[in-house]
């Protein structure tokens, strides 16, 4: 490792995207990368190793009979090694031509049960219900601190989706910017609905259910299909039925309806594909937007939702070189296996 | 296999993204891959079975001791399986909500070597002048079909990167769309040139060259660094330091020093990492865009580029949700490395 000062965010000028540059600069012969280890059957995230973890930032009681007061079901604790640190100022300033600033933010680690080598489609309902209440929670918390822009909880599922442990964990993220691709969201909503004066995922959601041939799965509250131009094969996105800009805001009724869709096709998927890796992500309107208060603004075009995506294929220069997608198996296709196994 | 008709290139809503999606939808247990056989020793792309290839689009002869005039240097072929098809109409139209079009395009095969499992590096510069020589041509060549709106050059090197073929290879595909990577940096360039009256490229090639510390190396005509705001650890850019927008217009002077200069990097990047995975593709500015004739449109803001991205680095739900990257190694301390092997 090669010291070069703290952790700093860096501006792409022509794309505008931002990089997190690390201070411990990796050497060449570091690149063999640790893949995580089957065979282990305990880690710091097991219940009963909690003093070998970062310190606690929240966690959920366990509900099970018998459980005693320090028994959770959930838990919530900073990164290890945080590449985004909570405490400091943002510092945005120029370097040259370019720009850059603090690496301020949260990394935080969602721990979605005390046992190790749960898959996450073996939760239960119940589990799955709390881990959802605690990505809500967490991202109603940071949304409080001003520096805070966006907060993106994201899972890794298996070695090739980036996966570093094999404890059920997900992750958060907080960053002081809205990243680049929610910023593309945000504008490709506003168009339509500048156009159209209506919420262009309210009229994927309908276009969905006339169609029929994307639709994975239907509850309540929920429909889960398979986007009509996704980027990968057997991607899935799950979404309110109901207009809503805010993870933040879903009712307990809609918690336990989410947790019930995002099983169902976590269990799908494992049915399909035995041993697939794939991440998932929620998207969510922006830290600071005016949601309830000031209605006709940015709530009225945007709509959370998670997005979900097996990893099998590998990317190639094709598409790093041009955004493009190739996509083997049609969505509808895909929708059909889904719904039928 | 399940049969739904042809290719087709449908536009996600949202972002403006294309994707193909192909006709031969692929089933579940088709999702394991074949891996690239590193004990193949000889494949349809070698000299001597170009009987088994697709029929030939052009090759340069080579200029060997003892050659014969059917000694080809390299040689271009479409596709074994394309994607994109040459023939016919874009019948852009609408599907519900959607658009799409027909899977109009161009996809190619650029052999880089007659002999097989030659590494790119060790090609040596005569015959990487050719390969260069080779792109140029197929792009001028496919400028001139109204239809393609842009042509990439891309290679993939190492089943990390998405090769499936040992063979030392680039691809070619044209689109009958402006690739959303490329839009992107259109509009990044045209944004700086409105407030500077500047090229964007130009002041980089300038602050590089002023900082220094993020140079690779540098040839007479052209400028290898690690970019300010890498997405990779390790990546490089090479780019021409005066200003110039189309690839096509490479002179031969600046064929050879590109040969030089991309030979030399590879050489380094195989030296710091002897198995390394790479893509490169290069930008060029798209079709049917006024170049020397107007000058005062586009071809001011932008200036052609290649762009190497060793693959080290799974890409996690953090980069595919936020579209924000961790770069564990500075573009410096990478540099440092580059330009001491």
């Amino acid at each position: 490792m090669i010291k070069t000062g703290s952790n700093e965010l860096r501006k792409d000028p022509l794309l505008g995207r931002w990089v997190a540059v690390l201070n411990r600069s990796r050497t060449p012969a570091e690149y063999v990368l640790p893949q995580p280890e089957s065979s282990e059957t305990s880690c710091i995230l097991c219940r009963g190793r909690e003093g070998e973890a970062p310190k606690e930032i929240m966690s959920i009681k366990s509900t099970c009979a018998g459980a005693s007061d320090k028994d959770w079901a959930t838990r919530v604790v900073p990164n290890v090694d945080p590449i985004f640190h909570i405490e400091g100022e943002l510092g945005r300033r120029g370097d040259g031509m370019y720009d850059k600033m603090n690496s301020i933010g949260a990394n935080e680690i969602i721990i979605e049960s005390p046992h190790h080598n749960v898959p996450p489609e073996e939760l239960g309902l119940e589990q799955m219900t709390k881990v959802i209440i605690t990505y809500r929670e967490r991202m109603a918390d940071l949304e409080k601190d001003p520096r805070m822009r966006y907060t993106l909880i994201y899972k890794n599922s298996g070695s090739d989706a980036g996966a570093v442990y094999s404890h059920p964990i997900s992750h958060l993220a907080s960053t002081p910017v809205i990243p680049k691709r929610v910023k593309e969201e945000l504008d490709g909503a506003k168009q339509y609905f500048a156009y159209k004066e209506r919420c262009i995922f309210c009229d994927i959601v309908s276009e969905e259910l006339r169609a029929g041939s994307r639709v994975s799965l239907e509850t309540k509250n929920f429909l889960a299909f398979c986007p009509y131009a996704s980027k990968f094969p057997f991607e899935v996105w799950i979404m309110p039925k109901n207009h809503s800009c805010a993870f933040q805001d879903i009712s307990p009724d809609e918690t336990e309806d989410f947790a019930l869709i995002l099983s169902s096709i976590l269990k799908k998927m494992r049915k399909l594909f035995s041993g697939v890796s794939f991440n998932y992500f929620i998207h969510s309107v922006p830290n600071r937007m005016p949601r309830k208060d000031h209605w006709h603004t940015l709530g009225e075009d945007y709509h959370w939702h998670l997005e979900m995506m097996p990893r099998f294929l590998k990317t190639s220069g094709f598409e790093w070189g041009s955004g493009f997608y190739i996509l083997p198996t049609s969505p509808e296709a895909a929708s059909k296996y889904l719904r039928e196994v």
